[in-house]
């Protein structure tokens, strides 16, 4: 177990080391260790590595110029000049969050860049404003849509913050898929099947091959097959990556640059410049006043949180297992898997930084 | 077979019969047709009993004052006054457009409302004007939440239309839940069994109960269960039940009230005004050059529709068979059935209205 500030300060210095600016290295930190601390771990520590093999490989600018491109009082293009994700996406939502300020709302559609960790994270952010917070991105294409034989899609997720009252905010964070590819690569070290509507194999037929998706196959739309929705699912990673990708001037579809883990697929011609997202911010009070916005987002919540469930279950509010996740992870640290401290003992060598192996 | 002018003819004559001033009698009668011309019949003509019964309960204003009661340049809250839904949205999204004429975006969060025929009408309303469209509402609760026993939320569909260039629109529509209510409906009258995932029993149990809804059971989220992402569909529901509801002060949850249909759910007592949608638009050069994006869409649509497909299947672009439907019903004419048929020779009698039974 790290205690997660000594995770945040670990991350920081990697990025000083690559020529981030000081002020990007913690920002990027902060919001790379927001995942591990709320749970979700295959966006977190895990992927460092990754970045720093962006680097290397020449795709991660560590002094991008991220500028608006394009705007309106309400709308803009930024292009992140290839600067880490985890740069890009806050430094655009501020935008979308200045315009909200100033017109009610802000939409920044995002070019140019690349894996930018929770999409939760973003969309909180608008949170302390009492506005709305949105976030998309689009991502190396790992989902065959409904029929499709060929992966064309990522697993594109959608992120929706919304403040409450007394109750804590509502954060639903989630992909357009039926399940994220992080859970194949679990039952993958364990040599367990997959459910079947989880992927498809080659020839487009259900499988619980857990390996699918590396052999030809691909991950399934959220609905899994026609009959139960999937062009839905379809539609909605449809959506996330036109927004994105084509709005912007990133890639999109067959076409977005697989992230540096993603060994198995390749990076075709792009059409577009590197990875894109889609960001906005509304304000509250551009619809009513806040406090009567949040006094009946409570009794909503209150509504869902105390409906007669199934037998030892509770309906859950979008944001509430990650925020107790995080309760737990800030008091109790964040276990980290033994081939992650690896990864993170070889980086500390390479750039002549403390770490402990524990 | 009945020429769809035919049919928006008689509607508009009906809602000229209660009171509807001609323009929005005739805009009404194309927003509920323009589901018959797409083959989303469960939407259009057959609907029309239902109006006129919320009519005679009293819900429904044929002359109402829709006016905006807050608003920054780029969104509103807009009252529509008890009006036909099929009246309100529309011209809720004209002054969405006109915000993102002025300033990028517009984005109007509307209450008092009631059923508004197909999301998709409303999107496509924006394509016109080089504009994304997004359409959202709320409905009656009819969805059991994973894990829930309680019907929380409605069928909520969410339709967003994107324009092209030579190619058609892209436009998605569709519920948040596994199917359509509708589609048990079919089932029922031929005394069918659902497939397991569309619902759950009274006691939140897997079903292929027909008429499980009706018996204290509920549609499930697009899903269907928690392992293949039933809480995603939830949180999706969700998003649209709080921009439509919460934002806008209208009722959600489970306090929606139910459209004249739905004999089966009673209304509580409200926390909000009537039914809630959100519509939004985006100007497509708030971004990047229309024509540039235009011609990128084009290549997504391209790469989607002629990418490798399952035996015999095709991949189908959002809006594609609708879109295919509607001209050849624009053609041929529109089947209607004949207990519908029934319903309308009715209403014909009773307004006086000449109407040809076949």
């Amino acid at each position: 177990m790290y205690h997660f500030d000594y995770l945040q300060k670990f991350v920081e210095q990697v990025f000083i080391k690559i020529g981030c600016p000081p002020p990007d290295a913690m920002l990027a930190s902060e919001v790379l260790i927001s995942a591990d601390l709320r749970g979700i771990d295959s966006h977190g520590i895990a992927r460092l590595t990754g970045y720093i093999r962006l680097y290397d490989n020449g795709r991660l600018n560590s002094t991008p110029e991220i500028k608006i491109v394009h705007e309106t009082p309400s709308t803009a293009t930024v292009d992140g000049d290839r600067g880490l994700g985890l740069v890009v996406a806050p430094k655009a939502m501020r935008i979308a969050m200045k315009k909200a300020e100033n017109v009610g709302s802000g939409w920044v559609s995002v070019r140019n860049s690349n894996h930018f960790g929770i999409a939760g994270y973003h969309a909180m952010m608008a949170l302390e404003k009492d506005m709305i917070g949105w976030t998309m991105t689009n991502a190396a294409p790992l989902v065959t849509p409904t029929f499709s034989l060929e992966k064309l899609l990522g697993t594109n997720p959608i992120a929706v913050a919304v403040p409450a009252g007394v109750e804590p905010p509502f954060v639903a964070d989630f992909a357009s898929t039926a399940v994220a590819y992080g859970k194949f690569e679990i039952l993958q070290r364990k040599g367990l099947p997959a459910p079947i509507g989880w992927a498809q194999d080659a020839e487009g037929q259900p499988t619980d091959d857990s390996n699918a998706v590396k052999n030809g196959g691909g991950l399934l739309p959220l609905g899994s097959d026609r009959e139960h929705g999937s062009h839905k699912g379809y539609g909605l990673g449809a959506i996330v990556d036109i927004f994105s990708g084509v709005l912007s001037g990133a890639n999109y579809g067959p076409w977005v640059p697989p992230f540096a883990t993603a060994a198995f697929m390749a990076a075709q011609a792009g059409v577009g410049l590197g990875t894109g997202h889609f960001l906005g911010a509304m304000r509250v009070d551009g619809f009513r006043p806040a406090d009567e916005f949040k006094d009946n987002m409570d009794k909503w919540i209150g509504a869902f949180r105390n409906a007669k469930a199934v037998e030892g279950k509770q309906v859950i509010i979008p944001g509430d297992p990650e925020r107790e996740t995080e309760a737990i992870r800030r008091k109790e640290g964040i276990p980290v898997l033994g081939s992650v401290v690896e990864s993170l003992h070889e980086l500390a060598v390479r750039f002549s930084i403390p770490f402990e192996r524990k």
